[in-house]
């Protein structure tokens, strides 16, 4: 029993410990191969629209996939097997990823005839193994410092984000009044999507005021909408700028304890001391 | 009469002053009703032209409509009734949106082959009652910093649309002579609208240049207009950071009276003194 | 003859003086007339198009342009009668826009066949009577900031430009090679047009990609493009920062002579010594 | 043997050292030839799709080819003959554009065939000869700061649009398994196209969501990536203010050896003193 703790243990250093060389060689194999699995399926997707596959090429794709299916299945029990504690990485987001992208493979094993029969079940399940592209996101620790932005700012966006959708109901409902339905606007949800790929100045132009009154309210709507709607880019900016500010927080002056130097500063600016390097 | 007075004071306390519990927890009541009435009228829209509607089915959607109108005219009647001075909430825009988001029904009632017999009107109801979404609005209070920058900064926005405005009267002149009506520049408001459409790079695509001269002058003008339109949102955030700068004043050093120090900063960057925290 | 002198010395100061009363209530005036006559233009091109107007109604359209280019003669006649060097003025480009502006009621009045039988004569007409609208950017006297920043900032902005004009033009080579006229890339300026309302996010939809690598390349276009396309508002707003930032060195402290005080900033932050007001 | 050594080392410094004059004014004579040809290029393209040329006009083309190619044939050989290593210039990113824009007019002198049989060769001629505008990026040294900020930031950018295509490929995949081929989400790429055209706010409007479930999801991702796409124009604008902080640095009161000092700043912010010109 102890040996199995301790081949589990090595297991997971070896693999999954981020400190070590192997591990970290592990986790970018992995990502190759989830890299490598996700443009497999984007050119399955792509050449069975373009002609009908013979029967060899399509054993080709179904081999390459059965392939994929078992590294990442092996990858799978590795981590419940080495874990340290096993039901925490299971319930986790990265289990339900990990677990999620390999059972197509096995529902087709078990009920063959749905792949044959339905188009959305095929599609359906390509779209799930197609999620294997967010592993690569493990390799990223980076994005925690974006991360952790957006949850500081979290109040403000979303009190942001409220009142940007109070705007897009209320300019989604006149122009629904102004244009009704024969010029597009047909109900309101259609009214309110067609406010916020204006707003956003996507503007697909599937939907567009044809009449002069609704002309003029989507111009008032674009113009005034548009200086409001960058404001969240300027709170995740502000806050990741506040985040900055810190680290120049944590530069003292060992002469005088001044702080709040500039990252760009040698000296300090109180008393001209010496600033200790980054 | 002094008993109807504190019972209207105390009602008043109960439910419409912020700083009681009850208060508030009675606007959130309010609020969450305001919602789930206007995603009713959502699905009302949507539902009526999908397919129609069986007597049942529409009972339902009248039956639930008379339930909110009740609840919206009960807290319109208590608003009245316990206000300290009722003529002020009636005639603020406030009173205005509760009286009119209740009236559709009462119009039906009184009026019902108004909406039998003219479509338009069922429409226009429809937008008034999705106004209840404003209601929401009570529960942001801190929109108020947003809009006193925008008060604050008015003079440079009212100067910044003025000027644009004139230069979009001038495109859309342009491309108006250039185009002609043949490629859909039809009349002279309309090339406005492209305009607009176009330097705010929504760029719809239901106008659009066709001639080679059309072309050139609408790439030189969505070049130009690009670098200038973002000038709003500039001013806009510069006017909060003017702000965020005031409340940094705030802060005054206790040992040497210096200002203006940095929101991260904890010592005073003239003497190195502790600061007080925010 | 000296009289004659002092005469038109005093209509200049009377109502080209910005610093009399009189002289800015007859700017007021003037832009409220050139405001009302741009209107008056739009009216008549959207009602020509909408319907056949009747002899009555065509008539009330000429006597109005008759009246406004009337006031507008007689302005610039003053303007030319009253100005210190009426030659600078006449070839000036607001001495342009004066004349031009008035020009086509009487090239009507001269050669009448004009109007009625060429329509693109007067469609050009009226685009040269919309340029009234640029008189209002003589009440606008804040504008010069913007200009001195544009102006300042020129050598940025032409490098900028010719930069992206470049990057355009090699883009829309490499879409026309791959996409070919067979998906409307039919010259190569057109593919410029197409690389222009894409990077700048304009996105009209006449023209796209319909091939895979057209895609391909396409969507790295937009990617990086975007990133790019932002930077000529970066410049201005950065220079118009720097006009601030001079004008804060203008605040020395009347103590210690430091300079680069913030504009919120009440108390010196080299001596703690009160500031003298902006 | 020196005298030929001599030879070329006048050559090259008289034109292509750029602290000479006459360097200079040969480097915006050879630019002033790439834009007057490829503005003949662009000429051909748009007059051979609008008419078909008769035998004159399609010699003048010719021979303008003849001349531009004879011009920038003999500027390269220059280059190779005079440059100090002629393998290092050959074997650059400049001396390949030098000489595959040349290339096209010879390959239809030795294989005429080729140009009169397919369109695409002629095609793809025209697009390489377009290559020349290059040319003038040779004379934008500026260019280089710009180049070294993105060359600094690499490190958060590639993070960065790592990031993005993840998000692109998740966003795309859900948007072809919600709304499938029936509305123009055909392939997978197809989908993935289609996220990046949406959240870049371009929006062409040849693909669009027409259900409302594929509505929802596609406004999500508009609002959401809106906010995070304007970041790589935030880390290359702020890497572009850390050169400038870093020229800031460079500026050290002589008297208290002082640094950090503001671009407009004239006296030291520690000790007052009169601070050196930039």
């Amino acid at each position: 029993m102890l040996v199995m703790q301790t081949f589990r243990r090595r297991i997971y250093h070896a693999l999954f410990d981020h400190n070590r060389r192997s591990a970290r060689r592990f986790e970018a194999l992995c990502g190759l191969f989830a890299l490598l699995s996700v443009v497999v399926i984007f050119i399955e997707s792509g050449v069975g629209t373009t002609y009908h596959l013979t029967y060899d090429e399509w054993h080709l794709f179904v081999w390459v996939e059965v392939f994929f299916t078992l590294v990442f299945t092996l990858e799978y029990f590795l981590r419940v097997f080495s874990w340290p504690q096993p039901a925490r990485y299971v319930f986790s987001l990265w289990g339900f990823i990990d677990l999620a992208t390999i059972l197509p493979f096995y529902v087709i094993m078990l009920w063959p005839e749905i792949g044959i029969d339905y188009l959305f079940a095929w599609r359906a399940m390509r779209v799930i193994r197609v999620l294997r592209i967010l592993k690569l996101l493990r390799m990223m620790p980076a994005l925690n410092g974006i991360w952790g932005a957006i949850v500081k700012s979290r109040h403000q966006l979303i009190l942001f984000y409220a009142f940007i959708s109070i705007v897009m109901v209320v300019a989604g409902a006149l122009m629904y009044g102004i244009e009704g339905p024969a010029h597009g606007f047909t109900t309101l949800s259609t009214s309110v999507y067609w406010a916020i790929v204006t707003v956003t100045t996507v503007g697909y132009g599937d939907i567009t005021p044809h009449t002069a009154p609704g002309r003029a309210v989507a111009s008032l709507l674009i113009l005034i909408g548009y200086s409001v709607i960058a404001i969240p880019t300027g709170i995740i900016t502000s806050q990741m700028s506040g985040e900055i500010a810190k680290r120049q927080l944590a530069r003292i002056c060992p002469d005088c304890h001044q702080s709040g130097h500039e990252t760009a500063a040698k000296y300090c600016k109180a008393c001209g001391g010496k600033l200790p390097e980054e």
